[in-house]
């Protein structure tokens, strides 16, 4: 065939590059179970009237045909958009064998059928834990999720710095009740464009769409404008004189998460109050959550989530919810592409062992094996090439050791510093920092 | 919505069943790393065309089709029904940037639209290595992916015995050609049947269908039966009388993988030289491989794969390979679903930290905190319930742990053992057997 060309939506790394992703993937999900959160992978399809559900992604899902399809069923799924609809299901269709509250991490693919159109992702990886109650869920999971998903965006350390913030739905709705305006819900959306439009406009809009006075649209502006790192946001809030029942329960609510966040002692890790954040999405019904990675404000928030209330019901059992999902592939697929992270290396060998004729393959090879048994990664040149040509290939792929078999025995070359000393291969190990690919990173330089 | 149903050919696993699939990635991963693999993980989807190229089973592709397509350039993709297609497509559109030979791993799903029927998959979970060289391929990296998948399955030792079986396309058509058989392919399709169909019917469709003489059909029916786990099957293919130039080479090559694989000596492994082995699919050109689980051998080939000469080429280059795949969900499902293997815990987590009341939430998170810095995986009980029933909690989920804080500082709980002891949190950690859960096997008994 032709040479083909890279499909738009679909991005796919090099081996080093990928190395990076897997290192975020195996990161992430260390620190998920230290805390307890049991990992699943659901299938990749759901039935369409599931997808469907939720109508504002309704126009963005890929449906699956069989090539052959003769109308025996297949027809009606379609590829996850994302992994909160799909967790939903399982927990409905799997809620007796499973004991509550369960804790879940998720890591994968989904798919959005998208036109194709420059940096938006038909297909990419994400990463979500919830934690899941059957009729009831303590409030302190909302704590938990944040505290959680920070320690995890926290340990990869070449991100640049970062910032959670958070609201409460009760807050802001019993606030925007207790200012009299008649339909809460649409202010919220009008408040939550405020990323995108100049702060006068949404002002207006509030006037014009939502019926607000002047005055309450000022106020509202004025909450959406409180942010702090602490509690003080509290007084910010009473300060402009609303008082409401679901005002004051969203306001305890979310200076418990402040407060429960405190304790974190990372620096590149911020958890503020942010009273213009919103989600989009209908189903929260408490706590919410956008994140933004310093110097890459315009990728939009790359880790959100919330608290709902009634996700997943069977008509006889609720099951409450609250989760966080970081964009894997939002956060990672610019940085990688900006060459602002990859692996020193293209192949995960620490040592190349190197052929003084072919008919020393067998003896290369045990030697190999004596390493890899010590947990080396080692491979053995693929031909009985000029020594020169043998630590090209080492050099070209990152590969730090060269193995030579000597009259004396074997001897190894560190291919950077030129030493080259005798080793016995079946103690030998390369020092630690050799031993596996290392994730080089300029983000700190550039964005401190 | 009302109560969801499995769908047919769409595995899922429960969390303490997903963690003997992760375990098993994670043990393949390993193996494949120490070997030199890198890792490649590639888009779920590829252009119609290219999925097509393989008339076999074009008639099992889903084929993708966006919601709200207005035909603009979506249609024409579908999912990727194995790994080899969409590695040879990434091969030629990144030749320029990847380094030869090129030895990759990868471990993803597929998907094949098949009617939906018991025992069919419709999704699921291969792993793949291959060597891939530009314009030429040293012949021992045959030997290579056979040791390598051999060590591979040799460490999920949970696993059944094994038998690597072996064979090579140019000794079988060379035998074919050097008999005087017209249509050699037509011969090897035949053979191929033989786990299907009884050796006399094989043996007629060969006179009826292949035009070989009864004697012929006989000698070709001799061969398929030759079957040794040493170089002897060379013996007796030359006892038969054929000769043939690639019949010789055959014998060569195959010997040498046989050869080459005598020093393993895990000995639930056996690769032998088995000469009844065809592979259906057409692009193999050499050596041949399936792999057959002991006791499961109703699951046909559980790995298989070989050498393909001409793969990918886009006209001017031509990249040789050679590979295998194993199938992980074919091998895995049947033994979780019979309840062979399993996690003695739903969740990661090793310790319990329990809540003498609500106020004691804030020190149980503190010193969770710091069992989790110690690289324990640690959650704290959701509610300040009645110790025992805090206890119970812990044991319905396999936590083999509890931590109480009494007056005299923090005490862990052996539930298994009732033995109760103090210890400090900030340097305690369970046994190493205790810290992860583990994969419980009745394998070893149930096929001995």
């Amino acid at each position: 065939m032709a040479k083909p060309t890279a499909l738009s939506g679909f991005p796919e790394f090099l081996p080093a590059e990928r190395f990076v992703e897997q290192q975020v993937i195996a990161s992430l999900a260390q620190t998920f179970e230290l805390h307890g959160f049991a990992n699943l992978e659901t299938r990749a399809v759901e039935p369409m009237d599931q997808l469907l559900a939720k109508g504002e992604t309704s126009k963005e899902v890929y449906v699956l045909k069989r090539l052959q399809d003769s109308g025996d069923g297949d027809s009606g799924m379609g590829l996850h958009f994302d992994l909160t609809v799909p967790f939903a299901r399982f927990i409905l269709e799997n809620s007796g064998k499973l004991d509550f509250p369960f804790r879940r991490y998720q890591i994968q693919k989904v798919w959005r059928g998208e036109r194709p159109q420059a940096g938006r992702f038909r297909e990419f990886t994400q990463a979500d834990i919830d934690v899941v109650g059957r009729d009831t869920l303590g409030f302190h999971h909302d704590v938990e999720v944040a505290r959680v998903m920070a320690e995890a965006l926290g340990g990869l350390e070449f991100l640049p710095g970062f910032r959670i913030q958070v609201n409460n739905r009760k807050l802001i709705q019993g606030f925007y009740a207790g200012l009299g305006a008649g339909d809460p819900m649409k202010v919220m959306r009008l408040v939550d464009k405020l990323d995108k439009l100049p702060v006068a406009k949404v002002g207006e809009l509030l006037q014009s769409d939502a019926g607000l006075s002047a005055e309450q649209a000022e106020q509202t502006l004025a909450l959406a404008q409180i942010s702090a790192s602490d509690t003080s946001f509290v007084e910010a809030v009473r300060a402009l004189g609303v008082t409401h029942e679901l005002l004051d329960e969203g306001l305890i609510e979310l200076a418990a998460v402040i407060e429960g966040c405190s304790s974190i002692t990372d620096d590149r890790i911020r958890v503020v109050a942010d009273l213009s954040i919103a989600r989009g999405l209908d189903y929260y019904t408490g706590t919410v959550f956008e994140t933004r990675l310093d110097g890459y404000e315009s990728l939009g928030s790359i880790c959100s989530g919330g608290r709902y209330d009634s996700l997943a019901t069977d008509g006889r059992t609720t099951y409450p919810g609250v989760g966080i999902s970081f964009g894997v592939s939002r956060a990672l697929v610019p940085l990688i592409q900006q060459g602002v992270v990859r692996a020193d290396r293209s192949v995960p060998s620490a040592v190349l062992v190197a052929l003084t004729n072919d008919e020393g393959r067998t003896q290369a090879e045990a030697i190999a094996q004596q390493l890899r048994a010590g947990g080396t990664p080692t491979e053995v040149a693929p031909k009985a090439d000029k020594f020169g040509k043998q630590i090209a290939y080492a050099d070209k792929r990152g590969i730090p050791y060269v193995l030579f078999v000597t009259e004396n025995g074997p001897e190894i070359k560190d291919i950077r510093s030129g030493e080259q000393f005798p080793i016995a291969p079946a103690t030998w190990a390369p020092p630690p920092a050799d031993l596996r690919p290392t994730i080089v990173s300029t983000a700190s330089q550039e964005n401190k």
